[in-house]
Formats: structure tokens, C-alpha cells, sequence
């Protein structure tokens, strides 16, 4: 069993009857979400949020029931991967392009998992490049804007070299900043960019961060 | 001629040779549309930059040489209309529906004029409904967290009662605040808000508001 495979059996233990579940997206939360389809085959009784086209095509195939953010009052749990997470839990997130969505099903969740190998603990953020969804319109604006920052900006692209287009049909920028030293200011500005609709600055919202390494899974609750 | 005319007549005057022209989007708008197709066929040199699929059409049937805004490198006066001017010069723009589109060529602006007949200019925003552009996922979530705040939202429809979906693909939620004290405030709180891509709150944007009334034309200087 790989590091993304027990972090996300391990996850897929939290999952109670009765709950409202969001499903994150990415290669980690693959092995979750197919680990509460085997649950749902032996009785659990759940409904499920998706935060990608991926993965609802996953869930309906491993037959678990589905609803959309909007039919929930609200969401009990999500569990979701994460492309890097800070000594202080903060996290960026979007490296598979879903972070508005994911987004989205966490700030209407009552409780957050993140499940990482150990590779994605760092001491401060801003090796993994940080994520910016964007209107098509006036992007390379935005990007020129990057640039004159010192961001190193990087139209996201399919393999066949085409700008990648998310689900909510927006454009990506990923920002290669090395260091983020101050996540809520860059936050709070890149908030206030008109044709910016969502970073992948994750900030405050998760409860319990599941790694896994060599030695095993460590459960770490942030405050 | 209306009030409408007037102004939009009025504001095409501070078009001149060589500019890259933002063209806004509405009632008002439409004539000095109009007016600066006059100037073009008579021999005037402007690159424009539309605000939404309406403008682009009548520019392009009135032969206005026409760019996006990411072909340029900057623009150097826009104009448009406005729901709300208050007293010390914010806006509140979006009963078009193409507040997004109009914030993102203002914003990369050098000047920008907005043309109104007088009923615009109030002491407070407010009383014109607040448009919120938002992504249609978890939209009715953000509905439920503005009915709890009492800013009273409807989702903006067509005439054949859907959500009016915007030229971005989102949709709109109208806040009636009546009065909105700190515009300012507000707009921080709404650009953090996960699925809200733009509001139709133009804070410090605006240079020179030309107002049509009874006695003519007014232009006010904003400091």
C-alpha cells in the first residue's frame, strides 16, 4: 500500500452514517473516495459532494449517492489532498485545477481532512507554485501584473499546449513565488484583483491534517 | 435628444486621435457608442476595447476598429455608465449584467468617465440592488449566508424567469441593502467570499462623471 493509499483509508474511518461527505479532488483523494465507494457497497449510508467533474464520475461509479453543494444544508466532513501544508496548517492547493470547487465544499463544511504524504509538510509555503483562477478576459493583464511583482507567472497548459481550461471554464496562473511570507495579505489581495476568482492559498481552513510516511500515518490537529 | 444622448454626445468629445477607448455597456452607453461610430466614419483613429458581447456587436456594425483588452497595452480613457453615483464618487454598476467585463477594462484604465442623467446621483449607495457575480456552483449557498446578513438577495432572472446567466457564464445575485454605509467594508468582505467573482461595487475608479439634467450638462471632478 503506497503513502496516498493509507492516508486515504485512513480518511475514509471518519466517514460516519448518516453524514454529508465532501469528496475531494487528486491522486490522494482517489484512494479515499474509492475507499468509502467499499464502505458504501457494504451499507454506509452517505451522501456525497464532489468538487470535480473527476471525481463525481468516480463516485457514481463506485455507486455512491451524490448531491450537489447547493441541495445540502450542510456538509459535515470533507477530506481533500493538498499540494503543501505549513508548520501553522495553512495550505495551497489547485495543482489539479479544482481548488474553486474544493473551495467552494470546504467553506461549507463543519470540519476539514486533509490527507498528504510527508512530502507536502513544509516549514513555509510557496515552493509549490501557487495556483490563481482567472477570467480568460483581461488575464494577460493579470499575468503582466504577476510579472511586475516578481511572481514568475505561468499560463497553466494541457499536454498539448493549450491554456488548460478548469471546469468552471476560467484559466490558471501559477505564481513561483519560493516563499510565501505573509499567506493572508497575499490573500487579501489577490481577493481584491478584478478577474480573479479564486487562489489556491487555503488559509484557516483545515482541522485535521492525516500524513503519511515511512513510520506510518500521523494524525495532526491544527488549532 | 434625451438625457441619455446628451451626455453619451457629451462624453465622446474627450475621445481623440490615437486612444485605445474603453466602450461600456448600457442604455447610456449605447449613444456615446454611437457617437464616437459618428467620429470613426468621419475619420477618428481609436482602437476600442468593449465590456461585453452587446457593446462588441454595435461597435463592430458602427466599424470601431475594436481590440481585447489583453491586446492592448493599456487603455487610456473608458467610459461608461452608472446605476448609483454617490457624493463622494463611488459606483455601483452591474443592472447590465456586465459589471465584470466593465471593472476589468476600468481597472486597466489611465482615466475613466462615467455618463449619467442626474436620477443616478444620490447622497449614499444603496438603493439601487447591489449586483453580485457569482460561480453557479455553491450559489445558493451564498444566497443563504446574504439572506442571514439581511441584505436580501434575488437571483437576477430573464424574462423567461432562469438565472440570468452573465457572458462569463455565472450568475447574479441582487443585494437590496437600501443604504450600504461602508462601501468599502463591504466590497473587502465580498471579495473574500469563496464563488463571488465580482460585485458591482467601483470604488475610487471613477475621474470625471458628466450628469445630464434639466439645465443641461454638469461635469464633476472626482479628487
Amino acid at each position: 500500500m503506497n503513502l496516498k493509499e493509507l492516508v486515504g483509508e485512513k480518511a475514509a474511518e471518519y466517514v460516519k452514517d448518516g453524514m454529508v461527505v465532501g469528496l475531494g479532488t487528486g491522486s490522494t483523494a482517489y484512494y479515499m473516495v474509492e475507499a468509502i465507494g467499499r464502505r458504501v457497497k457494504e451499507g454506509l449510508d452517505i451522501v456525497g459532494v464532489t468538487t470535480s467533474n473527476r471525481t463525481k464520475e468516480q463516485a457514481e461509479g463506485l455507486g455512491i449517492p451524490l448531491k450537489s453543494v447547493d441541495e445540502v444544508d450542510r456538509i459535515d466532513l470533507t477530506i481533500d489532498g493538498a499540494d503543501e501544508i505549513s508548520k501553522d496548517f495553512q495550505g495551497i492547493k489547485g495543482g489539479g485545477a479544482a481548488h474553486l470547487f474544493e473551495k467552494i465544499v470546504a467553506d461549507n463544511s463543519d470540519k476539514v481532512i486533509w490527507i498528504v504524504d510527508d512530502s507536502k509538510m513544509v516549514e513555509t509555503l510557496g515552493a509549490f507554485p501557487l495556483p490563481v483562477e482567472v477570467i480568460p478576459y483581461g488575464s494577460q493583464q493579470l499575468f503582466r501584473t504577476f510579472e511586475q511583482k516578481g511572481y514568475k507567472p505561468a499560463f497553466r497548459k494541457t499536454e498539448s499546449n493549450e491554456k488548460l481550461v478548469t471546469d468552471a471554464g476560467h484559466y490558471i496562473i501559477d505564481l513561483h513565488m519560493e516563499v510565501i511570507e505573509e499567506p493572508h495579505s497575499l490573500a487579501t489581495w489577490l481577493d481584491s484583483l478584478t478577474g480573479v476568482v479564486e487562489h489556491g492559498l487555503f488559509l484557516d481552513s483545515v482541522n485535521t491534517v492525516i500524513v503519511g510516511g515511512e513510520n506510518g500515518v500521523e494524525i495532526l490537529e491544527a488549532r
